[in-house]
């Protein structure tokens, strides 16, 4: 579903047939103006989103709304500061103001969750990307907030990227043989990378033509010793640890200096809570 | 957007034009069992729209699979605890996974969450209830989720509840003149609330014919006053308190006996992280 | 569906591929200006919809078309009476002619004969309020015309408050309990209505919390003593009045002053005939 | 929009997030029946959309609804008569009832005000048909429904018939060119009509290569004479007649042999009103 | 579906979630122009698509482009010959390309295939049509490339217009029977062609009320028999060949002064290979 | 759009509000064999759109409808071969015959013209693969006609992979900085193909780090200078060649034994015509 879609429906289910209340109390073109504050420390994300909602309620309403961004997605922002002011008819802002906030209070929590763990790695430490583990219907908008938050994407979907897993090995009857088939079938631009959880499937998977290398839940002593045995068998290879990430985590992998390329975890996004935003009348 | 076609698009999302992976190394016709484990201790939910996701898949890639409910939505259950089987053709449970996953954690983790709230409440505390902070496009399924926490919904959306607050107020020139014109205006199974954030403004709302009243951002003291100043003009007046709400405060308007019906938190959801749950082939 | 896919789908449905007859007499770029005139007295109502045809036509076949309403939504009219200016490509105002007519004259119909059982219960009477008996796909259209004729809405649907009727009871065993269950599950915010067909099932009803009782096809005898009965219980109980319901029982009704507060009938929208609308090229 | 979506859609509006009522009081697994039953005379019309509508709630809410026709489409019935019988779980048969019904009655509605027309022709009168004024996204049902009165449908739409009126004559400047322009443009399986309102308009019509000629808004004593006059220039010609057709003009018309082919009237369906039908449990 | 909704498919399935490419080397802002250029002799055609295609691309991206058409759809046009201008931000320019020389490309080559047929035929020659062999979704768009190329359209589709195959034919006993049920059912602006496979078929054809015969699989003397039999039995009879149509048979038949109306062929569409477009960067 | 919706809309497409022919011809309940026969030698493809043709018509229509494959996608049969049976109500076969067979026609052409790429190139040349020069909304089921001619897909789309061309490299000012910046963008599943039309950019791609250089528009002698420059610096990158492939230069390419891994054309698709087949009821 393309974001226009996915605004459309969010005001179905928010709208539907009317406003009840808007439309009995305020009266039709009065004008307004309201500012989208931040209420904690947060790193931004969801103007466009947001921006889209009002748009929405104009197509459907009437009348006209402006929404002019103050602190772009990606900023660091304090408590206090305004990052939006959305200008127009005064029920179209009240109207579309708790989905637009849904959108933006949801996203930036994920980039200012994002924010910490790459603030952990430091300017050295492993690229941090994140996982399949989205919301449905919101992946896009989550992947972006990722981005706002400094880090990276992995693979989008099950379509543009093979990560061959513990069950794919074990129907196919082994490591190897599940890599050979997947570089067999797949078209050319897409890399391929394998699982491995023990020291014996990390070389294995060095020796296969996987690109990369997902070292799945060692702890750091434990990646030290498969890194040094894959980087022995096939020094370019890509390898990303994944399992039980947390910054605190991530900072200590960076002060070790594991020759990492990539951290990787699903907690960017399901463990973010949402940061707190408001819209005032101004 | 209903149930059905929400899931068609999370299918959408997550499989696109197919599972490079899993349609590389995974042979056709192959059948396998699966068990969805929870991985902490937790309130179950998602069991539908888990099963849904298998059915899509099925009704794409053909063949069939089974999914059986161990522990129903609702249910709290240990670590370690089979909450769902599911048999089929290997290919289709590998697809399936994560997305059903993504729904039964998210749903899980909003469950299990507002189980904390609802037990600090006990059988004589006030009613949990949540709002419309919600995740866009997933409302319905959030606010199952709550109830299987064990708490209640407040309105669903804009058209199916009155509620008058501060903007609306401020636009009309008064609280007694909104809620006259919002009675005025909708049908007459509709019940109005208004928010009330001063002493003054609960007396006045208490003489309104609104049948609630959303007490806002009071703290506890605060709130005892405003209680006892509604109940002398109207009894039987609907009270909702709201704002700054957690486990440990709720307990504490418990203990203190407030005479409070509803607390409302947006939290309920929000605030919520997904559940640890995992799918492993059996 | 939202107003705009409505609108879509109607174009799709008479124009499709594309309107034979005046791609092939009516030169491109030809402008022309159009009168849609009142064919008899009538309540105007549809405007919305109109204009929203001949935009959908132009978002298809390119050029411009402007509707000037000049007697809104509402505003009783005589035969003669323009009650809207359509100016633009002449290709575009004949091919969204039918579909806007069909449109204006139905829900014209609609108000117009809403207007009847309006004026029947004059200031003083019973509110006039419409019912679920609404062709499929144009219930908020057709609500709209209700009140445009004058009278309110009911509940809009099964979702956005309680209706108990005799199947309900049936299967719970008893109104009293229906109410009660009804009452614990639903949000705070709706009301609860509950059908009554004898004196007995009314004072029941009339001690239950349910804030409505409907009164089912009672006659004006009948009525009278129910009303008594149930203000007798509980004075301040919302009394509706359904069946048989007629612009010259209402006037009856009205001069008898019942002490109802609605009356409600789906034939202000199904048994309403459409009204008489042209549109012709000045 | 094809059935299913527009039942789907039917839904949707009525049912949306669920029926608050429904699932309060009646108890999940309860079965029930109930009889689709004729509280007027009538013609049967409705069981597809009916039967699909129980068919999307089974959709939703799982279980079963099992429906059997009893009278069918176009069957004419009196007063009292059962014409459907609907098994299955109570809380589907009572969450589809009111959208079935609307279905039901309308069609019925419409059937039945047609086969009065018919009647009136008899079976050496002229062929009864309908226009392109129809409810938007309801029109193949109602075409549907003129069938089951015994009448015949006009072209269903813009794009599948040439009608040549006033306003494309006057854009190009005369009948007889219009038509020679609509030939060269059309298709070889598309037929032409064009609307003739004088005698002189019959003539030139006559001569052109336009199969049908519409004859509006001719009265009886008109009617005869540009018969006449048409059949004079081309016997084979196809005429239809116009304008304020009601039942009894009808048969006059048949009682004074005019040499009609056709009377098309609007009325067929903008002027039916809703049969009732009721589904009663039994 | 319609066309914008068409193109909007179309660019959710090349665009998708982003353009991976563009969004990392083009830089935001910059504006660029194209030429879109034949590269071969063609018939140019597919203008309104390509344009809404960057539409499309502006709508979900921001900026703007514009696209001026130098040949319209329809010109004959040389090698070389630069058909379209667009000027843009560079990034939607890079990113709609594609898809937009996709429709171009292949409704050139359909036009371009087609004015081989109608340039064989001559002034005098017969109408070339087309048939409902077109590719599934975009029907519309390729019997507009055949209008471009000069020939004329066939019925559309199923529902409007009648052709009586043999399987009909068979299925209900007889050509005769079966074009007198298609007449007593269809609309009274449907035409019927029947097809005829033999001399005893082509005259029982014309001895029916069916306005064209479908003279299938003769060759050009079994034609110039069948078409003497037809026209001696009712000589205004539309006749239309089809079966082994090719621009060389179509002179043939012109030549021979064969007196037939129509001839009709799939291969206009389904023999066409795309013509040789491209956009260069200025 | 998924592949169902894609049949849903070429159904609408193709049978809109019903077959007007079959429903007036072929009598309810008659039931019917037909085999689809190959008319000429051919490699098969489209049987999953096919089937679900049927099932589409059964959806609406009722009845049942079974199709068989004898011959399964990517099969080469003669002229004269039953590539399929299928058995039902006659109706829906007839309805649903012609869609059933342009999808039929269309893939097998594909997969026939793609056929004869691939035995040139034979089991030693170079792989053959499509390019995004697909029919809009098709895409998916001509990349699968590809795979049925033995050749291989090339990225699906501008989402997942990452091809530099020359107006990516002009916008950056060069072929490394473009690389490198894609490179820093994308996911790590990703791999980047660079355009390179001279030898000196093919010597600068092959020193950067993208996996794949498109060889454009060289000839044969041109190609084995650069295969030689490209090989000479990184062993092993991929070699793609693009411009002006046959089957005829494939096959000089083997026999010349070029070090090439791919050859791409968008004429597989492009320029292949429909296959010819029929379905003749039995």
């Amino acid at each position: 579903m393309n974001l226009r879609r996915l605004i459309e429906a969010a005001i179905d289910e928010d709208l539907g047939p009317g406003d009840l209340t808007t439309m009995a109390t305020v009266p039709a073109g009065v004008r307004g103006e309201a500012n989208v504050l931040a209420k904690q420390d947060l790193v931004v994300c969801g103007h466009e989103p947001a921006a889209l909602v009002f748009e929405e309620v104009v197509r459907r309403l009437g009348g006209k709304v402006r929404y002019d961004v103050r602190c772009p997605d990606g900023a660091r922002v304090d408590a206090g500061k305004v990052v939006a002011k959305v200008h127009g008819d005064l029920r179209n802002l009240i109207i579309g103001e708790r989905v637009a906030l849904n959108f933006l209070m949801k996203l930036s929590g994920i980039a200012t969750h994002t924010r910490a763990f790459v603030d952990a790695a430091g300017p050295d430490g492993p690229r941090v990307v994140d996982t399949r583990k989205t919301t449905p219907l919101l992946r896009d908008l989550e992947k972006h907030a990722v981005r706002c938050g400094g880090a990276f994407n992995h693979r989008r979907a099950l379509y543009d990227g093979v990560m061959v897993k513990d069950n794919h090995i074990a129907a196919v009857g082994g490591l190897t043989e599940a890599v050979r088939r997947a570089r067999a079938s797949v078209h050319h631009l897409v890399r391929i990378e394998v699982e491995a959880r023990t020291l014996a499937e990390v070389e294995a998977a060095a020796r296969t033509d996987a690109e990369v290398i997902l070292l799945d839940n060692f702890d750091d002593d434990g990646l030290e010793e498969v890194i040094a045995a894959a980087r022995a068998i096939r020094p370019s290879v890509v390898l990303e640890a994944s399992g039980n990430i947390t910054p605190e985590r991530v900072k200590g992998m960076a002060a070790r200096r594991l020759d990492l390329d990539i951290v990787s975890s699903g907690g960017l996004i399901h463990q973010a809570r949402w940061a707190d935003l408001s819209m005032k009348l101004a």
